[in-house]
């Protein structure tokens, strides 16, 4: 297991822990104001959300890399089945190819699929997970020829109706085992599967297909399941228990700092923020 | 599968989806009043909690039998790990004792347990369900003397912090099978399972050991996941499926609908309710 008490270059932000994913949240700093405030801090990474890019992916993806920071990931793709997804398939494809070539364009190694809740229409998570397997492997060699990798990221089931149907790291890599596409494996986020008791025994299965890490922590008293994520080290997920496990399969990648928290971390300054985000790397995760 | 089509008689009232559970909720109806609304619709059974019976445990499992009504179960235990259990273990043992008395009172076929959230000073859910593990196993013997079944009702990931480190189906198995006790099972509520791929799997392997089964719906923009709960067809849980699966394993016992709406279904008259309940239940259930 890497021992990060001295080493925080495999530490990534996401920009969403800046609140910069919601309108009126947070700094409202750019992307480049965040890329100099992680460069600064000997950050290893950067994640971008699509809203941030805009037309400018070329141009921020070689700015990050200019300042020492690898474009760990994109976040992600449109939800592909659900309540909330583009309507039609051909709606989902065309916006899920978008991702794709912003992805690319910033030089992401990885696309975040975040796969969208309950098809309109059906009732449990079957369908909707065949329908998604389906449109991920459509998209699988469109993104292949252009040097991205896809993400599948299970969500806590909290999020199976409207957002995800995808619960469970088993499900995902379910998923992954149907489609057989070299560049499609899966996103472990703590907040989502820290209480899943399957969860060893998933990462081991998954071997080389984790393609990400992402950290914060879940807060016991959580006010609000979308928006009040902990910072690591204030809930009660066993981080170092999942790293341990997360490179026992193999992954020696970036750990990714991704913090919702409109109440709490978003009302901060974003220069804190980020030096509480190293310390507590170094400390807890 | 049984066809209720033209009828309820399997069909149990959890009093909690009048508001009873929750102060100044629900039209305040007493024990008596909800009885004699539910014999009178020709439901089957009837579920207390705690907070209603107080000293009156006999008489009122007496009247509801006298009404031709089934004392199907009571809510439940005390939090038995976690945040928001009695301090120290002495305490929980005497409360859990105490619920298991008020069980045997009424003579209600099963006492719910949920479990608890994530004791403090521990991280993940690991030494929470040991401790779960060890104090159901120390309490089994007393509700079997009492003639009690005990059910460990896993609930949905998103109170795993400070409601219920018991997540799964599968979890709540492994319990059963560490423990081994004739009298200790699961209550499987469709609100916290629906969205579990493995569920089916884990229900064959549970056979006999199903002691509840608890009906509402899953609403696939919930807005609150303590008390926004969906009338059995509004939500996106596949509710006949996972009935299919329960009888299948062998469960032929009453389904029991616990609908916590602060704001809509608590909002509306009971005997409203009670009407829209029977015919959901025949139509969709």
């Amino acid at each position: 297991m890497r021992d990060f008490t001295n080493d925080h270059s495999a530490l990534a932000l996401n920009t969403a822990s800046l609140g910069h994913n919601l309108e009126g949240k947070g700094a409202g700093w750019s992307p480049e104001q965040v890329i100099d405030a992680c460069a600064a801090r000997g950050f290893g990474g950067i994640v971008f959300w699509r809203r941030e890019i805009g037309g400018r992916a070329i141009e921020i993806g070689n700015q990050a890399r200019a300042a020492g920071l690898e474009v760990v990931g994109l976040c992600r793709s449109p939800f592909l089945v659900g309540p909330m997804a583009p309507k039609g398939r051909a709606a989902v494809m065309d916006d899920f190819c978008a991702s794709i070539d912003m992805a690319a364009g910033l030089q992401a190694k990885v696309l975040t699929i975040v796969v969208g809740g309950v098809e309109p229409g059906s009732k449990g998570v079957g369908e909707s997970l065949k329908l998604v397997a389906d449109r991920v492997a459509e998209a699988a060699p469109y993104a292949a020829a252009r040097g991205v990798k896809l993400a599948l990221e299970p969500l806590n089931p909290v999020y199976a109706g409207n957002r995800s149907c995808l619960t469970t790291t088993r499900d995902a890599l379910d998923i992954c085992d149907a489609i057989g596409a070299p560049n499609v494996g899966v996103a472990i986020d703590v907040y989502h599967v820290w209480w899943d008791t399957d969860l060893a025994r998933q990462l081991a299965r998954a071997g080389e297909r984790i393609y990400g890490y992402h950290l914060c922590d879940w807060l016991a008293d959580t006010q609000d399941v979308l928006l009040d994520r902990g910072m690591m080290g204030d809930g009660v997920a066993d981080l170092r228990a999942i790293r341990a496990q997360i490179e026992a399969a193999g992954y020696d990648g970036a750990c990714e700092v991704e913090l919702f928290s409109a109440g709490n971390w978003w009302q901060r300054r974003p220069d804190d923020v980020l030096d509480v985000m190293v310390e507590r790397f170094r400390s807890i995760c």
